[in-house]
Formats: structure tokens, sequence, C-alpha cells
């Protein structure tokens, strides 16, 4: 799941992007990004559901419910830009602007996002300082250094892709995101582009990134924190000539499943590189009487820090995973629960059976699935997470100092 | 707060206590308790409210339904007789009939609880034999033995008392609990037992520790799993010889606080206690719409897994506190947020002084007060919680194997 050469290759007709170090990281990796359109691309967004937003969160909703279209979005990391008060405002703003006189288009075709601690100034002129470096870097094969430049503590860039015909024509749908921590429904703490050059109207592609999202980002938990600057965005800037799409073109449920797959496929990336991390884990409950039921039930499994830890421990420990599932709210009967560790069966309507020592051996793999059957009914929900490590304590323990 | 001699000499006039071995835990420490009156006392009692409860659990909301007595309980630590179906219920009947033979009284009087690991059948054989010598060992003084005989991981036995003059005598309260991990309100996973000599009604009894536990053990969070076998139970023996307290009785009052002071005292232990913790941390919450308000804001900072590791690396990261706070779900406004550690102002009106590095200081304390102050209305609440540690995963991740 590493990016490999293949994925660094990867362009999006009349696209470009750039990413570089502005030193707002003491590291000195990269920091800075860009995202840029050859013509302006239809726009669709979601945003953290946190009452406490960053500035260029606030900005984005604001100007987005009134432009429908972008040319550019610039990112940082290193630094969130949230609770910094008018400062913060006047900050992401000055992004906006010294990107746009930079490319010579208007600041309303430009949206700013940031991540990174949060409650201290961005250094603002670092970033201005190095807007004309970012734009002479653009460069349509440059997607893998704008997916380096957004990364906060994760360990490896996350790009996706996916190609479709659409009539004779092939298009494609790639996107990048940034994951790692404060990653908890709904959005996780993390930033994710994509990119097509397949022409959708803006109803057909917000529509299909709400659904998209549902499905993917917002059943992904890596810890129980939302945060501040989470955003999803889509750029669809129809270079691929086809006529724009709407719900009821006849290729539009398979642009839609295409970005769903982008979208889950960068979900599974974020919570395998999870902070800490050994394992990505995908909970899957079916037999639920309702989706709803389904995904409250694989939440708490994946909220729970005791069977993150079991997981960790390659300990197969079934009684923490139903303990959970007895808390989630749902009305759930202790006798008609099964679970499963891939496909060994350690709990048969509530009763141990024994399996333990099997099932342990199959915790060294990298990916492993827990499957709860309610037997309640015939609706499932998948939702991914990751094991729970010490890593995890000294990545969160030392990270603003 | 560790236990001192003085907490091992606590008697309750009329109570009895004994704490052994019974070979449950493979360590070979104590790991079955019983508590004992002369007479029949009042009894009222709360349980988890978790949908997958443990047989005891079960046992005891059917017969305390009935019973409003109780002469004896006994409980094992070391297995949580949970998600034992028909063998697990028949296995604590068994624990409670074998207990009131050996003490000659009806079984309808014997409570039972278990606490440990989910999802194995009891041992109940082991028990049975045990239970002669636990008998033998009955004495008024050995509260602090009942204390260690439920511990889990916990790593010191918690047991606290309170003295209250009713009329012209010296009435006494103490209760022992347990707690460590799978510690969420509502309930914690913990066990807690109070006994008084202090005659009341049932009603007022149970309507007593309902008020305590709303505002001790249901605002404690060590971390966010919630356990199939919490159960907190207060027994009233009347050997003070006072008029049964009622909710109109003048003394009332003083019992409820005194109660409530039991309580929290508790729950401090436990959060101190939480599993690898470092640190007991107090939060605050002031300044809110409603007291609802402010409990949801105080869970939602306790649960953060981000706030308990950056406590931990005592780093006073605010930009946590304030994300976890606008996750809460209440219609917070970030430019009104003040926020302090212990007396040090970190965030004034939703944005930083830049007092973190004396704020550090305060992190190296065992005991720490995160106060928010919303400044939007005129309620408060107080939640326990602790540092989330490396040591929580080490324990964790190796417990049931």
């Amino acid at each position: 799941m590493k990016p490999s050469a293949r994925k660094s290759r990867i362009t999006i007709p009349g696209f470009g992007f750039a990413g570089i170090s502005a030193d707002i990281k003491d590291s000195g990796e990269k920091d800075l990004a860009l995202i840029y359109s050859d013509v302006p691309a239809v726009t669709a967004a979601l945003f953290t559901t946190n009452r406490i937003k960053a500035a260029p969160v606030k900005l984005a909703i604001s100007r987005l419910s009134r432009q429908k279209h972008c040319r550019a979005v610039i990112i940082n990391s290193g630094n969130a830009n949230a609770c910094t008060g008018k400062q913060g405002i006047k900050a992401a703003r000055r992004m906006i602007t010294e990107t746009a006189k930079e490319l010579n288009i208007i600041p309303g075709l430009v949206q700013a996002s940031s991540t990174g601690i949060i409650g201290r100034q961005l250094p603002v002129k670092k970033i201005e300082k190095a807007i004309p470096d970012l734009v002479r870097n653009l460069s349509p094969r440059s997607l893998a250094n704008a997916a380096s430049a957004i990364m906060t503590t994760d360990t490896f860039p996350k790009i996706s892709q996916k190609k479709l015909s659409i009539g004779n024509k092939t298009g494609t749908i790639a996107g990048i995101a940034k994951g790692s921590g404060m990653i908890c429904p709904n959005m996780a703490t993390m930033l994710c582009y994509i990119c097509t050059d397949i022409a959708v109207t803006h109803k057909a592609l917000d529509s299909a990134l709400r659904k998209a999202a549902a499905l993917s980002f917002n059943r992904l938990v890596v810890d129980n924190d939302m945060s501040t600057n989470d955003t999803v965005m889509v750029l669809s800037n129809g270079s691929l000539g086809n006529t724009p799409l709407t719900a009821r073109s006849s290729h539009y449920r398979k642009f839609e499943i295409a970005l769903g797959d982008v979208m889950y496929d960068l979900s599974r990336m974020i919570a395998l590189d999870g902070e800490g991390a050994t394992k990505l884990v995908e909970v899957i409950v079916r037999g639920a009487r309702t989706e709803s039921d389904a995904e409250r039930v694989g939440k708490m499994i994946s909220n729970s820090m005791l069977v993150k830890t079991a997981i960790y421990g390659k300990d197969p420990n079934w009684g923490r995973i139903i303990a959970a599932i007895g808390s989630s709210g749902v009305n759930v009967r202790e006798e008609k629960i099964d679970i499963y560790l891939n496909r060994i069966k350690l709990a048969s309507r509530g009763v141990g059976t024994g399996r333990e020592s099997a099932a342990a051996n199959i915790l060294s793999n990298k990916s492993v699935a827990i499957t709860v059957d309610l037997n309640s009914g015939n609706r499932s929900a998948n939702v991914l997470t990751c094991d729970l490590t010490e890593e995890y304590i000294k990545i969160n323990a030392h990270y603003s100092t």
C-alpha cells in the first residue's frame, strides 16, 4: 500500500501539483502544497463538524457557499491555524491572496487549508516567501510531492487513483490524503483532495462526495478525537470533454462508485497509518436491524481502547468486543451474537467457542477483520480502524514540544 | 491516598469482612471477598447499563427487585462470569447457595458479584471449596482484606470512610471499590460496596445512592469502555439504632453528603489508579448554560486520547482541549472559551496566552486540574480522569493471555 513508483507517475489531465518546504516544520520536510487546475474546476467539499473550526475552514465554508468553482488549493502542514482569532483569519486570507497574485488568477478561485498544531499563529510570512517557489514547482507529475507536503505524523504519503471509461474516453479520478491522529467520525483529522478530469455538475459532484464520505471517511476511527481542520475537496475540471455528468447520466453511477473506491482506498491507508498502528482492522457488522445500528456497533468496537490494545497484543479477547457491542446503545441480544476473527468463530450465540489459540495466529497479520453477526436483521456496515500501541502514546505525548 | 494503617483498622458496627485466595487468579493473590451483616441490611444498588450483563449482574438485578434486604455479598475477582450462558447463571447461583449454606442464612439474603476476564466459565468449584475458609475468616477488622480480594489490575486497595453524628450518636459510612480499566460512564468497570450502621429507609437509601453516583462514578473516565459487571451496592444495617432516615429526616441531607463524599473519594482513587496512569486529572467545566452541557464537555475532554497523552507527556497542549470541547456537541462559542491548568490561564477567549512553559511545570504534579470556562452561563460539573500512558497499552495488550 506504500506509494509505488507507479503512483508517483499519476497524472490527471489539466491539473498541476507542487510540494515544497516553506520552513514551517522544524524538520525541514515538505510542508507546503499546491493543487492547480488549468481551468476553473467545479468544486464540492465537506468539512469538520467540530464547533471549533480552524480559520481556513471557516473561510472555505463561507467562500464555497458562494463560489462553486476553484482553480487552486494551497495547503500547509505543521500549523493548523486553529484557535488563532482574527489574526488567524487574516493569515488564511493572506495565503489565498498571495497565491492568487502569483498565479495571476482571482482570489475567489483559490482555497486554503492547514494542518498541524492548534493554537499557534501561522507563520504566514514564511508561506508568502515560499509561494513563488511553490508556483514555479507546479508540474502535472508532482502529485506525490503534494501528498508528502500535507503529511504531519503520517509515515507515508497517501495516493489513490481510479480510471474509468466515460463513453469512448478514459477519465481519471485521483486523490491524496493525510491522516494519522485525531481520526474520529464524523470526518477524520484529515485532509483529502481529489481531482478528476471528468466533467460533473456541482449538484451531482456534491451528492457523490457525500455518499462516498458516509461510507469511507465517516466510518474511519483511529482515536476518539475530532479535528478542527478536517477537509475533503473534490475538483472536477472537465478536461475530458464529456458532457457534464448529472445524477441521471448513464455514467454517473460508475463515477460515484469509482469516487467511493478512491475514498475507501485512502481511508484504508489512513487506518493502516494510524499513529503507532501495526495493523489495519476492518470491523464488519452484519445481521443488524438497520444500517445505522450496524454502524453504531462497528464504531463502538472501533473506538474501544481495550479492543484495540488486545488486537495489538495479539490477544483474541472477544469479551472486550462483546462488551463494546453491549455499550453501543443498540438493542442487541447477547444470546444471538456471533463473533469472528477473519474466518475463525470466537463466540457463538454469545458464548465462547474456545478457539482463541487458532485466532491468535491471525493477529500476526498486517490486516485483520472482526466480523460481528447480530443475527437480528439483514443490514450491515463496515468500519475501518487500527490497533492501539505504545507508539501512539509516544507520538502524542510529545507532539507539540 | 494509599491505604494507611488507619484505614486497615476501619470497622462498621454489625459488619464483618473477609478476603482470601480461592486460587482463581494464577498469581495466588486474594480473589474472594465476603461482606456480612449481623442482621438483614436495607440494600440499594446500581448496575452497568451495558446491554451485555454478566451472570451475577443479571441475577442481582432480578433478585434485588423483589428483595430489598441483604445479609451477605460474595465477590470474586479473576473471572467476570460474563458471556458464559446458562452455565454462568448456574455458577452464580451456586456461589450464592453455597455461601448461604455456610452462613446458615437464606439464599435470598445473599448477593454475588464477579470481576475479571469476560467469556471464560467461572471456576465455581474452586469458589465452593474456598467458601468455608472465607466464612471462617470473617472479622469486623478485615475490610482491607475484602478490598484487596476484589482487585484486578488495581495497584492499591481502595477504602474510604466518613463518620457523622446522627443525633447524639456517631454513625459510620465506609466503602471499598475496585477500578482500573473499562472505566467509562455511565458506571465504571468497577465494583463498589458501601456499608453503614446508620438506619435508612430503602427509598431514601436508593435516592441518596443515585444522587451520589451521578456526581462521582458516573463522572469518572479512565478509558472509553463500559463493563458488563459494574456494581455499586449500599448496605444499611441500622446497628446505630437511629430511627430510619427518610428524605424528610433532619439528618438525611448530612447522610446524603457523607455518602457522596465517600463515593467521590473512591472515584478519585479509581482515577488515580487508572491502568498505567501517572496523574489524577480533575476536569472542571463552568460557565455552561446547563449542568448537562458542562458534564458533556467535561466527559469529552476526559475521553480524549490526545488530551490524556499530552498530559502524560507534560505538554500543556490546550489546542487538543479546545478541539475536544468543540466536538462535544454542545453549542459552545470559541471566542468565549477560557482554559486553565490549575491557576495558569492557557487560553483566553479562544486564543492562546503563550503561558505553556509555566504550565508545563504543573504537569509534574501527581494531580492536576483543567478548568474550562465556557462563559455562557452559570452551571458547572466536575469530571475525574487520568492520563494515558504506554503502561496502559502494556497492561491491556496482554491481560487475558
